[in-house]
């Protein structure tokens, strides 16, 4: 009997914390874990107090709109339009527990048994999962060396089944950002075949340009080809809340809350009410924490000069991960199980970013840098650059 | 372009919600709002202390595992064992975002495009809007006018394809709770059939009967069959925090875990401490809460005669719903509307509950009489009886 979930694959987070089973890290050498992209502290102190006091409004235990609170919606849309440009609307954006979430609900308004969507590799896996649930096509877009995805290919790979391009910018996992003018040529690339882009920005408050990352929404028909997704999660630390939003045009959305409603009914309230206090507040707090990411990924690229003498290369870098071919005949998987217990290293192997076909995922490792601070990249480069497979 | 989403009908409660738009509802005559399942108060204070408390342990903000924390999970099968007899383990439990995730999560892990589910009708939306988007069909189980489904009668619309019955008790349109020997009955016939038993027990612990509801997990094999859904969104009014749980083998939730995992990441953290705190300390307070719904389902049952007076008929009740045959010649959808301006009345009619072309569905309505005290449903009676169509 074949099901929806028996055609995709396990979950590779939960895969990778199961290799830590039975290991014990000495406290001299305590394990490294840069595998999921989350933080590791909880928000700030006057969030959470926020939060607390929350919890006193008889509203935030009970049912909310399906497509989530207005105040949140708007306070949402107007700060998008001050990043953006242009003009968004409250009712243009759902709230979704989690921006998994708004991808699945994204495809479910867009798709139908044997459809397309194409997705540049290296993929997200959860985005390749959820297509294979959903008896959708990933139709995975080679990027070249610098990982980012080529238009005029793109083209050559639109189908009559095709609906949509997928892409991550900041990039997961390959950390690149990509180009405003590549995410416009895109843009210009689905409106030309009738068909949606779909972007992913969970990552996009930890952006190194200044100023909007794409021009987008500064076209004011862009609801008719755009789908933007969003996080609090990593801005704010809110993992554990589930907090996401997608926006899109307002007839979209209508189709997006039959999925959320049947899967959710509701997003959680204490992370609308701590996304709603965020915005409001913690500007200030946000650009620290944006900075110290920044520093981080300095760190991964000063620190490079002597992996890269051993062999290593550094294929991509930004918000949350840096992407590296490694230099061992073993393929990454394997490699990653050993890293584990010789070097006290838990990260994601290639092999969990790309199709099974694509053999550049033996040759790859994903590091979700911005886990960890500046010393403690200095001790992953370390433990690395020692490693002998 | 056909979608998933465009194979189903909009969400009817926030339909509902809409007929309230610019309708004004006199101080001295207030809306009655009968329509969703929903706790309208908040959890009891010594639970939002003890969340507000939650807040304070950093992991309270961070993800945990896709299937939920272990202490809930075995919290939950230890409660799980000691009322209905048999065991359970945690790992038998997966905990959701709400149960309408756990139905989804379940359905997803059970089917593939084309297959199919046995709903007896009238139906929980949901579950059918769930089946729709899945690609799986739903093929509708007449009940009697007790509103019980017939294993003889199921059995003779089990074909190759079908994967379950999803059986919901106490019932959700229908009020009406399941005897035990049915439900075994329908476990005896899923089994010989190799398909499986969903059990809905969303509303369990409102359920009248003293004891185990049913049998079906004294059974040490149980889990070759059944699959139990719950919920902990009514029982300690947690509906804005989402928190569900399914009940099925460990290869089963290996599945789910899929699903989870990439529509949900885990559930949210919150909500999780506030169920494992309800069944740490909440047993006298929820015996309370059911004393006071069975008392609001004694108010419905007494109030009747009046009502039935005027050609209205109570086809069951329990738990959270009564479900009703009105007198009227106009169908329920247009009289639901009517009820709202001209009553003060906001209850779901039964054409929501059943398929387009079943008739009964127009001389039906639901009404979440758990909602409102018996004050209020003695009013609600009131002016059910002077309204005039």
């Amino acid at each position: 009997m074949t099901t929806r979930t028996a055609s995709t694959f396990s979950p590779p987070v939960m895969e990778a914390r199961r290799w830590l089973d039975g290991i014990v890290f000495p406290p001299e050498r305590p394990l490294l874990n840069v595998s999921q992209a989350a933080p590791v502290d909880p928000p700030p102190d006057a969030l959470q107090q926020a939060m607390a006091e929350a919890l006193r409004d008889p509203a935030c235990h009970l049912y909310g709109p399906v497509l989530g609170n207005a105040a949140l919606r708007d306070a949402l849309a107007a700060r998008t339009s001050a990043i953006y440009g242009g003009r968004v609307d409250g009712d243009q954006f759902a709230i979704t527990a989690g921006c998994n979430q708004a991808f699945a609900a994204t495809i479910a308004a867009l798709t139908a048994e044997g459809d397309e969507i194409l997705l540049p590799t290296p993929w997200y896996f959860n985005h390749k999962m959820w297509l294979d649930m959903s008896g959708v096509r990933a139709v995975p877009l080679s990027t070249g060396d610098d990982l980012l995805p080529d238009p005029q290919w793109a083209k050559e790979l639109i189908t009559p089944r095709t609906r949509a391009i997928a892409l991550v910018t900041p990039n997961n996992p390959g950390g690149v950002e990509y180009p405003p003018a590549l995410l416009a040529a895109f843009r210009d690339l689905a409106r030309d075949a009738g068909i949606k882009l779909i972007v992913d920005e969970t990552y996009r408050d930890f952006h190194a340009m200044e100023g909007a990352p794409h021009p987008l929404l500064e076209d004011e028909d862009w609801h008719d080809t755009v789908i933007h997704l969003y996080s609090f999660s990593k801005s704010y630390r809110l993992t554990g809340h589930r907090t996401g939003a997608i926006l899109g045009g307002i007839d979209f959305l209508s189709e997006v809350e039959k999925f959320l409603d049947t899967v959710a009914i509701c997003p959680p309230q204490l992370g609308q009410r701590a996304a709603l206090w965020g915005i409001e507040n913690l500007d200030s707090w946000l650009a620290g924490e944006r900075a110290e990411i920044l520093k981080r990924r300095r760190a991964i690229s000063d620190g490079l000069p002597r992996l890269a003498g051993l062999g290593w290369r550094l294929k991509g870098v930004g918000a949350y991960f840096a992407y590296l071919e490694h230099p061992f005949e073993i393929p990454s998987d394997a490699l990653a199980k050993r890293l584990v217990s010789q070097s006290g290293i838990l990260l994601l192997p290639g092999t969990m970013f790309r199709p099974d076909a694509d053999p550049a995922g033996a040759r790859e490792v994903r590091i979700a840098f911005a886990n960890i601070d500046t010393q403690e990249i200095t001790e992953l480069y370390e433990r690395l650059a020692n490693f002998a497979p």
